[in-house]
């Protein structure tokens, strides 16, 4: 089963590299960007066909490995079956 | 409009955080992680009503900066117009 985690910056939390990216667009003459954020994806192939536990496995994973709780949210979402 | 900008890498070239993200979680004991990758996704706001040149602005940004040629394939999307 492939998985797909997506780890975004909570609401009120800063964004540096997004703002060093906005920086240096605007000074490379794209004035036009108003605003931007990163977000990190992992995409993990697991050994495990219920669909089920393979989504609490990987919430497990954001847990203690993937994502800071204090800064993150994380989205799991089914790619493959 | 908001743009969103996946730089992935391209078929062949290593991902060594994706490796490294890998080993630890088989480590921690999720020994059904077979395999991970991970992909940067930009969220772009720009002030720019045409679609058209909203996507030409975001492409000549993935060559300018967000991107590298030699390791990376970028997709760009159209969030909100």
């Amino acid at each position: 089963m492939k998985l797909e985690v997506k780890i975004i910056l909570k609401k009120g939390i800063s964004d540096p590299e997004g703002a060093q990216t906005k920086k240096a667009l605007n000074l490379l003459g794209f004035k036009s960007v108003k605003d931007v954020s990163t977000i990190k994806v992992f995409k993990i192939q697991l050994e495990q066909s219920d669909k089920e536990k393979a989504v609490e496995e990987a919430r497990e994973m954001c847990k203690k490995l993937l994502a800071n709780p204090v800064i993150h949210e994380y989205f799991i979402s089914v790619l493959e079956e």
